[in-house]
Protein backbone atom coordinates (compact mmCIF):
# COMPACT_ATOMS: atom_id res chain seq x y z
CA UNK A 1 0.00 0.00 0.00
CA UNK A 2 1.11 3.73 -0.95
CA UNK A 3 1.33 6.33 1.70
CA UNK A 4 -1.92 8.55 1.77
CA UNK A 5 -1.01 12.09 1.30
CA UNK A 6 -3.66 15.54 2.04
CA UNK A 7 -2.80 18.05 -0.18
CA UNK A 8 -4.50 21.17 0.02
CA UNK A 9 -4.29 24.35 -2.78
CA UNK A 10 -4.79 28.02 -1.46
CA UNK A 11 -5.14 31.57 -2.48
CA UNK A 12 -7.71 34.17 -3.24
CA UNK A 13 -10.59 33.98 -5.86
CA UNK A 14 -9.68 33.37 -9.65
CA UNK A 15 -6.08 31.78 -8.84
CA UNK A 16 -6.22 28.72 -10.91
CA UNK A 17 -7.04 26.43 -7.38
CA UNK A 18 -9.54 24.19 -9.04
CA UNK A 19 -7.64 24.03 -12.39
CA UNK A 20 -4.73 23.05 -10.85
CA UNK A 21 -6.48 20.25 -8.28
CA UNK A 22 -7.99 18.89 -11.67
CA UNK A 23 -4.50 18.91 -13.64
CA UNK A 24 -2.52 17.18 -10.15
CA UNK A 25 -5.07 14.99 -9.90
CA UNK A 26 -4.76 13.92 -13.24
CA UNK A 27 -0.79 13.64 -13.01
CA UNK A 28 -0.82 11.54 -9.86
CA UNK A 29 -3.86 9.28 -11.44
CA UNK A 30 -1.09 8.70 -14.41
CA UNK A 31 1.62 7.46 -12.12
CA UNK A 32 -1.12 4.98 -11.07
CA UNK A 33 -2.03 6.92 -7.51
CA UNK A 34 -5.64 7.26 -6.19
CA UNK A 35 -6.47 10.67 -6.46
CA UNK A 36 -9.59 12.68 -4.68
CA UNK A 37 -11.01 16.04 -5.49
CA UNK A 38 -12.91 17.53 -2.93
CA UNK A 39 -13.14 21.60 -1.88
CA UNK A 40 -14.08 23.32 1.21
CA UNK A 41 -16.59 24.61 2.93
CA UNK A 42 -18.08 21.23 1.75
CA UNK A 43 -16.93 18.06 0.21
CA UNK A 44 -19.78 15.57 1.91
CA UNK A 45 -23.54 16.11 1.71
CA UNK A 46 -23.40 17.22 5.51
CA UNK A 47 -20.70 19.54 4.72
CA UNK A 48 -22.08 21.13 1.91
CA UNK A 49 -25.50 21.98 3.53
CA UNK A 50 -23.60 23.49 5.54
CA UNK A 51 -21.68 25.44 2.75
CA UNK A 52 -24.76 26.90 1.70
CA UNK A 53 -25.26 28.34 5.31
CA UNK A 54 -21.73 30.18 4.78
CA UNK A 55 -21.83 31.19 1.39
CA UNK A 56 -25.36 32.32 0.74
CA UNK A 57 -26.72 35.32 2.00
CA UNK A 58 -25.73 38.52 3.29
CA UNK A 59 -21.97 40.13 4.30
CA UNK A 60 -23.27 40.49 7.69
CA UNK A 61 -24.99 37.25 7.33
CA UNK A 62 -22.75 36.07 10.46
CA UNK A 63 -21.56 37.00 13.38
CA UNK A 64 -17.35 36.30 12.73
CA UNK A 65 -17.28 33.68 15.36
CA UNK A 66 -20.47 32.03 14.23
CA UNK A 67 -18.78 31.97 10.99
CA UNK A 68 -15.58 30.55 12.49
CA UNK A 69 -17.65 27.59 14.08
CA UNK A 70 -19.33 26.72 10.87
CA UNK A 71 -16.51 26.61 8.61
CA UNK A 72 -14.98 24.49 11.47
CA UNK A 73 -18.18 22.44 11.59
CA UNK A 74 -17.76 21.55 7.93
CA UNK A 75 -14.37 20.65 8.32
CA UNK A 76 -15.03 18.40 10.43
CA UNK A 77 -17.08 16.73 9.18
CA UNK A 78 -15.13 16.55 6.03
CA UNK A 79 -12.24 15.05 8.09
CA UNK A 80 -13.82 12.29 9.53
CA UNK A 81 -15.81 11.15 6.72
CA UNK A 82 -14.07 11.68 3.49
CA UNK A 83 -10.30 12.83 4.14
CA UNK A 84 -9.26 10.82 7.04
CA UNK A 85 -10.90 7.84 5.34
CA UNK A 86 -9.34 8.11 1.70
CA UNK A 87 -5.96 9.03 3.52
CA UNK A 88 -6.36 5.44 5.82
CA UNK A 89 -6.82 3.47 2.49
CA UNK A 90 -3.24 5.12 1.20
CA UNK A 91 -4.78 7.47 -1.32
CA UNK A 92 -4.27 10.84 -2.14
CA UNK A 93 -6.81 13.69 -1.10
CA UNK A 94 -6.19 17.03 -3.02
CA UNK A 95 -8.71 19.72 -1.52
CA UNK A 96 -9.44 23.33 -2.50
CA UNK A 97 -9.19 25.17 0.25
CA UNK A 98 -8.28 23.27 3.84
CA UNK A 99 -7.68 25.38 7.35
CA UNK A 100 -5.12 27.94 6.15
CA UNK A 101 -8.52 29.60 4.49
CA UNK A 102 -9.78 29.59 7.68
CA UNK A 103 -6.35 31.00 9.34
CA UNK A 104 -6.12 33.80 6.66
CA UNK A 105 -10.01 35.15 6.17
CA UNK A 106 -11.14 34.76 9.65
CA UNK A 107 -8.91 36.54 11.49
CA UNK A 108 -8.70 40.01 9.23
CA UNK A 109 -11.51 41.45 11.29
CA UNK A 110 -9.11 40.94 14.12
CA UNK A 111 -12.24 39.35 16.45
CA UNK A 112 -10.58 35.86 16.06
CA UNK A 113 -6.65 35.30 16.39
CA UNK A 114 -4.90 32.52 14.44
CA UNK A 115 -4.73 30.80 18.12
CA UNK A 116 -8.16 30.67 18.07
CA UNK A 117 -8.73 29.45 15.09
CA UNK A 118 -6.38 26.59 15.64
CA UNK A 119 -8.02 25.87 19.11
CA UNK A 120 -11.39 24.99 17.15
CA UNK A 121 -9.16 22.98 14.18
CA UNK A 122 -7.73 20.92 17.40
CA UNK A 123 -11.19 20.41 18.88
CA UNK A 124 -13.33 19.77 15.93
CA UNK A 125 -10.46 17.95 13.10
CA UNK A 126 -8.40 17.12 15.93
CA UNK A 127 -5.52 19.37 14.38
CA UNK A 128 -5.49 17.68 11.40
CA UNK A 129 -2.75 19.03 8.95
CA UNK A 130 -2.36 18.73 5.16
CA UNK A 131 0.96 16.81 4.29
CA UNK A 132 1.75 20.15 1.67
CA UNK A 133 0.21 23.18 0.85
CA UNK A 134 0.58 25.31 -2.80
CA UNK A 135 -0.69 28.96 -1.97
CA UNK A 136 -1.39 29.98 -5.40
CA UNK A 137 -0.07 33.44 -5.40
CA UNK A 138 -0.94 36.04 -8.31
CA UNK A 139 0.00 39.98 -8.37
CA UNK A 140 -2.14 42.11 -6.80
CA UNK A 141 -3.43 43.72 -10.23
CA UNK A 142 -4.00 40.56 -12.12
CA UNK A 143 -5.94 38.68 -8.97
CA UNK A 144 -7.92 42.25 -8.69
CA UNK A 145 -8.85 41.81 -12.52
CA UNK A 146 -9.68 38.40 -12.07
CA UNK A 147 -11.97 38.90 -9.45
CA UNK A 148 -13.81 41.62 -10.71
CA UNK A 149 -14.99 39.47 -13.68
CA UNK A 150 -16.23 36.73 -11.12
CA UNK A 151 -18.09 39.91 -9.61
CA UNK A 152 -20.82 39.61 -12.61
CA UNK A 153 -22.61 37.07 -10.43
CA UNK A 154 -20.25 34.48 -9.63
CA UNK A 155 -19.18 35.75 -6.14
CA UNK A 156 -20.01 34.72 -3.14
CA UNK A 157 -20.87 36.51 0.26
CA UNK A 158 -17.00 36.19 1.27
CA UNK A 159 -14.70 36.64 -2.54
CA UNK A 160 -17.50 39.48 -2.69
CA UNK A 161 -15.80 41.28 0.34
CA UNK A 162 -13.53 45.04 -0.76
CA UNK A 163 -9.87 44.66 -2.17
CA UNK A 164 -8.64 46.51 1.52
CA UNK A 165 -9.66 42.54 2.77
CA UNK A 166 -8.43 40.45 0.06
CA UNK A 167 -4.97 41.93 0.32
CA UNK A 168 -4.78 41.51 3.54
CA UNK A 169 -6.16 37.76 3.61
CA UNK A 170 -2.91 37.35 1.12
CA UNK A 171 -0.57 38.55 3.36
CA UNK A 172 -1.59 35.83 6.06
CA UNK A 173 -1.20 33.41 3.15
CA UNK A 174 2.12 34.43 2.02
CA UNK A 175 2.93 34.63 5.85
CA UNK A 176 2.59 30.87 6.11
CA UNK A 177 4.95 30.28 3.69
CA UNK A 178 7.28 32.15 5.80
CA UNK A 179 6.70 30.55 8.93
CA UNK A 180 6.25 26.88 7.75
CA UNK A 181 8.23 26.64 4.67
CA UNK A 182 8.66 22.50 4.42
CA UNK A 183 4.75 22.18 4.36
CA UNK A 184 3.39 25.40 2.71
CA UNK A 185 5.11 26.70 -0.17
CA UNK A 186 4.07 29.81 -2.67
CA UNK A 187 3.26 29.11 -6.42
CA UNK A 188 3.59 31.77 -8.86
CA UNK A 189 0.32 32.01 -10.11
CA UNK A 190 0.63 34.21 -13.05
CA UNK A 191 2.80 31.32 -14.59
CA UNK A 192 0.87 29.55 -17.76
CA UNK A 193 -1.40 26.26 -16.36
CA UNK A 194 1.08 23.62 -17.56
CA UNK A 195 4.02 25.26 -15.93
CA UNK A 196 1.94 25.78 -12.84
CA UNK A 197 1.05 21.94 -12.81
CA UNK A 198 4.78 20.90 -13.24
CA UNK A 199 5.86 23.51 -10.35
CA UNK A 200 3.48 21.71 -8.11
CA UNK A 201 4.88 17.90 -8.87
CA UNK A 202 8.04 19.29 -8.49
CA UNK A 203 7.17 20.74 -5.33
CA UNK A 204 6.06 17.20 -4.14
CA UNK A 205 8.59 15.19 -5.36
CA UNK A 206 9.75 14.13 -1.41
CA UNK A 207 6.07 12.74 -1.22
CA UNK A 208 6.13 10.87 -4.33
CA UNK A 209 9.26 9.13 -4.24
CA UNK B 1 -30.97 50.71 34.76
CA UNK B 2 -31.24 47.42 36.64
CA UNK B 3 -28.28 44.84 36.38
CA UNK B 4 -29.26 42.41 32.96
CA UNK B 5 -28.42 38.42 34.02
CA UNK B 6 -28.93 35.20 31.99
CA UNK B 7 -30.30 32.20 33.61
CA UNK B 8 -30.31 28.86 31.66
CA UNK B 9 -32.75 26.07 32.71
CA UNK B 10 -31.36 22.51 32.15
CA UNK B 11 -32.42 18.85 32.52
CA UNK B 12 -33.47 16.42 30.05
CA UNK B 13 -36.71 16.10 27.79
CA UNK B 14 -40.17 16.23 29.54
CA UNK B 15 -38.83 17.62 32.67
CA UNK B 16 -40.70 21.14 32.65
CA UNK B 17 -38.06 23.11 30.87
CA UNK B 18 -40.59 25.27 29.11
CA UNK B 19 -42.86 25.35 31.24
CA UNK B 20 -40.87 27.05 33.78
CA UNK B 21 -39.23 29.21 32.03
CA UNK B 22 -42.22 31.22 30.70
CA UNK B 23 -43.47 30.83 34.56
CA UNK B 24 -40.10 32.15 35.74
CA UNK B 25 -40.84 35.33 33.08
CA UNK B 26 -44.16 35.79 33.75
CA UNK B 27 -42.89 36.37 37.75
CA UNK B 28 -40.00 38.60 36.95
CA UNK B 29 -42.12 40.96 34.47
CA UNK B 30 -44.69 41.12 37.48
CA UNK B 31 -41.53 42.36 39.86
CA UNK B 32 -41.16 45.46 36.99
CA UNK B 33 -38.27 43.03 35.24
CA UNK B 34 -37.80 43.38 31.46
CA UNK B 35 -37.53 39.20 30.82
CA UNK B 36 -36.82 37.34 27.51
CA UNK B 37 -37.66 33.73 26.63
CA UNK B 38 -35.75 31.61 24.38
CA UNK B 39 -34.06 28.23 24.18
CA UNK B 40 -31.03 26.74 22.38
CA UNK B 41 -30.28 25.57 20.06
CA UNK B 42 -31.99 28.45 18.17
CA UNK B 43 -33.48 31.57 19.42
CA UNK B 44 -32.43 33.66 16.73
CA UNK B 45 -33.27 33.35 12.90
CA UNK B 46 -30.05 31.70 12.10
CA UNK B 47 -29.37 30.15 15.00
CA UNK B 48 -32.85 28.72 14.08
CA UNK B 49 -31.37 27.45 10.98
CA UNK B 50 -28.41 25.72 12.66
CA UNK B 51 -31.07 23.91 14.82
CA UNK B 52 -32.62 22.89 11.60
CA UNK B 53 -29.18 20.91 10.58
CA UNK B 54 -29.10 19.78 14.64
CA UNK B 55 -32.38 18.35 15.13
CA UNK B 56 -33.23 16.44 12.25
CA UNK B 57 -32.75 13.56 10.26
CA UNK B 58 -30.84 10.27 11.39
CA UNK B 59 -29.19 10.00 14.60
CA UNK B 60 -25.99 9.39 13.31
CA UNK B 61 -26.35 12.15 10.76
CA UNK B 62 -23.35 13.86 12.10
CA UNK B 63 -20.25 12.83 13.79
CA UNK B 64 -19.91 14.05 17.34
CA UNK B 65 -17.16 16.77 16.70
CA UNK B 66 -19.25 18.14 13.78
CA UNK B 67 -22.12 18.44 15.97
CA UNK B 68 -20.25 20.26 18.96
CA UNK B 69 -18.64 22.91 16.36
CA UNK B 70 -22.86 23.13 15.09
CA UNK B 71 -24.02 23.56 18.61
CA UNK B 72 -21.20 25.86 19.22
CA UNK B 73 -21.86 27.88 15.98
CA UNK B 74 -25.61 28.22 16.88
CA UNK B 75 -24.47 29.71 20.36
CA UNK B 76 -22.02 32.32 19.06
CA UNK B 77 -24.91 33.78 17.22
CA UNK B 78 -27.52 33.87 19.97
CA UNK B 79 -25.12 35.23 22.41
CA UNK B 80 -23.50 37.69 20.10
CA UNK B 81 -26.95 38.68 18.72
CA UNK B 82 -29.97 38.36 21.18
CA UNK B 83 -28.32 37.20 24.86
CA UNK B 84 -25.19 39.67 25.23
CA UNK B 85 -27.04 42.93 23.71
CA UNK B 86 -30.48 42.14 25.66
CA UNK B 87 -28.56 41.76 29.01
CA UNK B 88 -26.37 45.03 28.32
CA UNK B 89 -29.37 46.58 28.17
CA UNK B 90 -30.23 45.48 32.00
CA UNK B 91 -32.89 42.97 30.93
CA UNK B 92 -33.16 39.33 32.14
CA UNK B 93 -32.68 36.70 29.55
CA UNK B 94 -34.29 32.81 30.26
CA UNK B 95 -32.71 30.39 28.37
CA UNK B 96 -34.39 26.77 27.55
CA UNK B 97 -30.44 25.16 27.49
CA UNK B 98 -27.38 26.69 27.12
CA UNK B 99 -23.07 25.59 27.41
CA UNK B 100 -24.19 22.79 30.12
CA UNK B 101 -26.63 21.21 28.00
CA UNK B 102 -23.26 20.88 25.45
CA UNK B 103 -21.23 19.54 28.23
CA UNK B 104 -23.47 17.40 29.48
CA UNK B 105 -24.39 15.44 26.30
CA UNK B 106 -21.60 15.93 23.87
CA UNK B 107 -19.13 14.33 26.23
CA UNK B 108 -21.38 10.88 26.96
CA UNK B 109 -19.59 9.11 23.60
CA UNK B 110 -15.95 10.05 25.08
CA UNK B 111 -15.03 11.46 22.03
CA UNK B 112 -15.35 15.16 23.19
CA UNK B 113 -13.94 16.13 26.54
CA UNK B 114 -15.54 18.95 28.76
CA UNK B 115 -12.20 21.03 28.39
CA UNK B 116 -13.08 20.55 24.60
CA UNK B 117 -16.24 22.14 24.98
CA UNK B 118 -15.72 24.62 26.95
CA UNK B 119 -12.64 25.84 24.49
CA UNK B 120 -14.95 25.84 21.56
CA UNK B 121 -17.76 27.80 23.95
CA UNK B 122 -14.38 30.28 24.97
CA UNK B 123 -13.53 30.50 20.97
CA UNK B 124 -17.14 30.62 20.00
CA UNK B 125 -18.87 33.09 22.61
CA UNK B 126 -16.10 34.56 24.89
CA UNK B 127 -16.76 32.02 27.34
CA UNK B 128 -19.66 33.55 28.20
CA UNK B 129 -21.87 31.98 31.13
CA UNK B 130 -25.41 32.22 33.02
CA UNK B 131 -25.59 33.68 36.22
CA UNK B 132 -27.49 31.12 37.57
CA UNK B 133 -28.80 27.49 36.09
CA UNK B 134 -31.21 25.60 37.40
CA UNK B 135 -31.26 21.78 36.64
CA UNK B 136 -34.67 20.44 36.85
CA UNK B 137 -34.04 16.87 38.32
CA UNK B 138 -36.65 13.95 37.90
CA UNK B 139 -36.37 10.48 39.77
CA UNK B 140 -35.35 8.57 36.42
CA UNK B 141 -38.34 6.11 36.40
CA UNK B 142 -40.79 9.39 35.63
CA UNK B 143 -38.41 10.85 32.91
CA UNK B 144 -38.36 7.73 31.55
CA UNK B 145 -42.19 7.71 30.83
CA UNK B 146 -42.20 11.05 30.50
CA UNK B 147 -39.73 10.94 27.64
CA UNK B 148 -41.08 7.56 26.38
CA UNK B 149 -44.88 9.47 26.17
CA UNK B 150 -42.29 12.00 23.68
CA UNK B 151 -41.02 9.02 21.38
CA UNK B 152 -44.47 9.27 19.76
CA UNK B 153 -43.42 11.42 17.69
CA UNK B 154 -42.57 14.49 19.11
CA UNK B 155 -38.70 13.59 19.99
CA UNK B 156 -36.01 14.87 17.93
CA UNK B 157 -33.01 13.91 16.89
CA UNK B 158 -31.12 13.72 20.00
CA UNK B 159 -33.85 13.43 22.58
CA UNK B 160 -34.29 9.87 21.01
CA UNK B 161 -31.47 8.08 22.23
CA UNK B 162 -31.75 5.06 24.83
CA UNK B 163 -32.05 5.26 28.54
CA UNK B 164 -28.39 5.09 29.36
CA UNK B 165 -27.06 7.87 26.88
CA UNK B 166 -29.78 9.94 29.34
CA UNK B 167 -29.10 8.86 32.45
CA UNK B 168 -25.16 9.38 31.59
CA UNK B 169 -26.35 13.01 30.60
CA UNK B 170 -27.95 13.90 34.10
CA UNK B 171 -25.39 12.02 35.79
CA UNK B 172 -23.21 14.89 34.29
CA UNK B 173 -25.29 17.86 35.17
CA UNK B 174 -26.02 16.71 38.64
CA UNK B 175 -22.19 16.55 38.62
CA UNK B 176 -21.86 20.45 37.60
CA UNK B 177 -24.34 21.16 40.26
CA UNK B 178 -21.93 19.57 42.86
CA UNK B 179 -18.48 21.33 41.30
CA UNK B 180 -20.40 24.64 40.59
CA UNK B 181 -22.87 25.02 43.87
CA UNK B 182 -23.05 29.04 43.08
CA UNK B 183 -24.49 29.24 39.82
CA UNK B 184 -25.98 25.57 39.57
CA UNK B 185 -28.74 24.61 41.31
CA UNK B 186 -30.77 21.13 41.48
CA UNK B 187 -34.48 21.42 41.21
CA UNK B 188 -36.67 18.82 42.51
CA UNK B 189 -38.94 18.78 39.08
CA UNK B 190 -41.56 16.31 40.61
CA UNK B 191 -43.08 19.21 42.45
CA UNK B 192 -46.05 21.25 41.83
CA UNK B 193 -45.56 23.33 38.54
CA UNK B 194 -46.43 26.13 41.45
CA UNK B 195 -43.78 24.75 43.94
CA UNK B 196 -40.79 24.56 40.98
CA UNK B 197 -41.48 28.49 40.04
CA UNK B 198 -41.00 29.32 43.49
CA UNK B 199 -37.66 27.09 44.57
CA UNK B 200 -37.00 28.92 41.32
CA UNK B 201 -37.65 32.62 42.31
CA UNK B 202 -35.86 31.40 46.45
CA UNK B 203 -32.83 30.68 44.25
CA UNK B 204 -32.88 34.00 42.54
CA UNK B 205 -32.95 35.77 45.30
CA UNK B 206 -29.90 36.94 45.29
CA UNK B 207 -29.95 37.88 41.78
CA UNK B 208 -33.22 39.99 42.50
CA UNK B 209 -32.31 41.93 45.58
Amino acid sequence: MTNGRFISLEGGEGTGKSTQAKALGAALEARGLTAHLTREPGGTPGAETIRQLLLSGHDDKWNMRTEAMLFAAARAEHCATLIKPAIARGDWVICDRFIDSSRAYQTVSGVLGDDDIMKIHQVGSDGFMPDRTFILDLPEDIAARRANARDRGDSDRIGGRDSGYHSAVMANFRRYATEEPTRVKLIDASAAPDAITSALLDNLADLLS
